[in-house]
């Protein structure tokens, strides 16, 4: 039978740790006491959990490696999470650090569709990092955000992508704002050669996402963002079962909401649920990451795993153009460079500190 | 102009508290630096949030009170969450701890269409406390679940809900759990004028989701279940405008994974989105949660809120037969007491040990 290997970090003091590993053992496989388990043939053969390991963390509390069953986990997306971190998530002293997987999962969430290779094809970026800058703030019209997006285009932007604020909203709608971009991108595209992709943000109910889906596929969208942690990991799935020709940026915004390292939910579970690309909040930035914290969550949207095509790692929150040399030799040259509020704080001169950015990028 | 008012708890010391109060408003509101944001009128006037108060917090830290615009939110119901705690929860220092609405909220997200009410309509449990009882452990098939199913109607439970692991698995299918479990409750009922309600619970990706509720309505399901933080908040919203016909149990899987204290996330946000019932972890069982704060979430459930009706508090997480005079001295008879395990243990006398708790309730 296969299982799944899923790490949990547990801050109890040593004499509590058993108690809380036997119950955290149950609690994710049959959330019923253990003689109620064994009690069924099928329940006991194939649904019970195993404890694998349980050692201290050298950073204090301990870790443990629970065996869980897959076959609870294959039964849908939503499955696959609650085996992971359902339940377990009401213990404030738990904390999923990471997982591992057996073949059957991934077949059920087949991760990104074209990822890093998919988007160096498609953009033309052959191996340099790509750079992206942000549609923002929300508030701007339409044509406001169009003007923005010419210049980013125009200052040799790879990826323009909307702010995770723009949404279907009256002063900006999705399908006028997707359409003034793209025309943005196609003029400047016609005049000087540079093929920018506007990557609009996709927000809302599922249904409301998977329209704007449709709308954008129509008017010619390449890539699209949606923030999965906002509108539901399930439902990222689905997107990517609907436009199987549309890769995925995934922002992470609700994403710090969860007591789950990041490296397990923005490395692995948004490549997992099929982002192409995910945008994350670089060391260095606004948010306080680690250098070893953010190295780690590219390392797990682009290291071999099974059958996954590696993911675009986006390195966000507060990155400023001057630190590009410093960004690429830490993580490589397998990411996207994304660069925000820097860029636009140079107003009038938004195209020329644009154009520092992307050679800065290209001579590194 | 309508605002959106938030309570964050900033974890740092005084002196870091200013920059980190200054950095989250603009994080929550238009997220570029000041200068970009009021270079363009009507994000100045319309998009910009306020700082209302931060003040200490008794237990260390800092309250902060923002006004946020509720422009931007009310674009959909994602973006509602992506006002409330999208970036800011990228932020280890800030939890998400209340949160008020201005009436066009609630245009969007209504929240209960029968709560509390409705649901005492529904069953005709007219003001003692519901009780309630869990089918389990995942792994039984469906005509194992019925005879479970069939067990607790005979011993008088009023709302028998699945586990929430139990989905559309190979060894127990969604429709075939549901009609048996259906005819279980309606055997019982006519040969003892009890009327139990059984509850399914719904899984998967959105589209998954909605065919189950098809299914389950088609079959005669009165009430079902989902867990929000796993199918996505905005799939529940959109369930209920599906079915507005079919009240919604909320089960709190995943819940926990977030910095959002209970109170508002259990009990304002899956309110709002349209959770009737919420099932929580109370005090006294597995989870270590505290008597006051258990009570601040059906509190929150059940207080007047703008047009809101109260939604049912749902205790679960370990609570035992013998603590039902205690449990409702402690949260009054608008609440549903869910014994899962405690029951189960009972095995051969379940029907017996089912009566003690529905009696116990009766009289208490």
């Amino acid at each position: 039978m296969t299982r799944l290997r899923v790490c949990y970090h547990l801050a109890v003091p040593p004499g509590d740790v058993a108690a809380l590993a036997a119950s955290v053992l149950l609690e994710q496989s049959v959330e019923v006491p253990h003689p109620v388990a064994t009690r069924h043939a099928f329940v006991r053969d194939h649904l019970l959990g195993t404890l694998e390991s349980l050692e201290p963390d050298p950073d204090g509390g301990f870790r443990m490696w629970l065996a869980l069953p897959t076959a609870t986990a294959l039964a849908d997306p939503a499955q696959f999470l609650n085996v992971l971190f359902g339940n377990v998530s009401l213990h404030p002293s738990a904390r999923l650090l990471d997982f591992e997987l057996p073949p059957p999962c991934f077949e059920m969430l087949p991760g990104p569709r074209f990822g890093l290779d998919g988007l160096r094809r498609l953009t033309g970026v052959a191996r340099r990092p790509f750079t992206c800058a942000a549609l923002k703030p929300v508030g701007l019209s339409a044509p406001e955000l169009a003007v923005l997006c010419r210049q980013f285009a125009e200052g040799g932007i790879d990826l323009i992508k909307d702010d995770h604020y723009l949404a279907d909203h009256p002063f900006a709608p999705f399908e006028a704002r997707v359409r003034a971009c793209l025309e943005a991108v196609g003029d400047v595209h016609a005049r000087t050669g540079h093929r920018a992709v506007y990557v609009p943000n996709l927000s809302g109910t599922p249904d409301q996402v998977m329209r704007q889906a449709v709308v954008a596929r129509q008017a010619g969208v390449q890539v699209a963002m949606v923030a999965p942690m906002l509108i539901g990991l399930p439902a990222l799935r689905e997107l990517t079962r609907h436009h199987p020709d549309l890769p995925v940026m995934a922002h992470p915004s609700f994403a710090g909401s969860t007591r789950i390292a990041p490296p397990a939910l923005l490395g692995k579970l948004f490549r997992l649920f099929g982002a192409d690309a995910v945008i994350f909040a670089s060391y260095g930035g606004r948010f306080g990451n680690t250098r070893t914290e953010s190295v780690a969550v590219a390392t797990c949207l682009r290291q071999p795993w099974g059958p996954l095509r590696p993911a675009l790692p986006v390195l966000g929150g507060g990155m400023r153009v001057e630190r590009v040399p410093e960004l690429i030799a830490a993580f490589g040259p397998d990411v996207a460079l994304l660069v925000g509020g820097d860029l636009l704080e140079a107003g009038e001169t938004l195209i020329e500190r644009t154009r520092i950015f992307t050679e800065a990028v290209a001579v590194a």
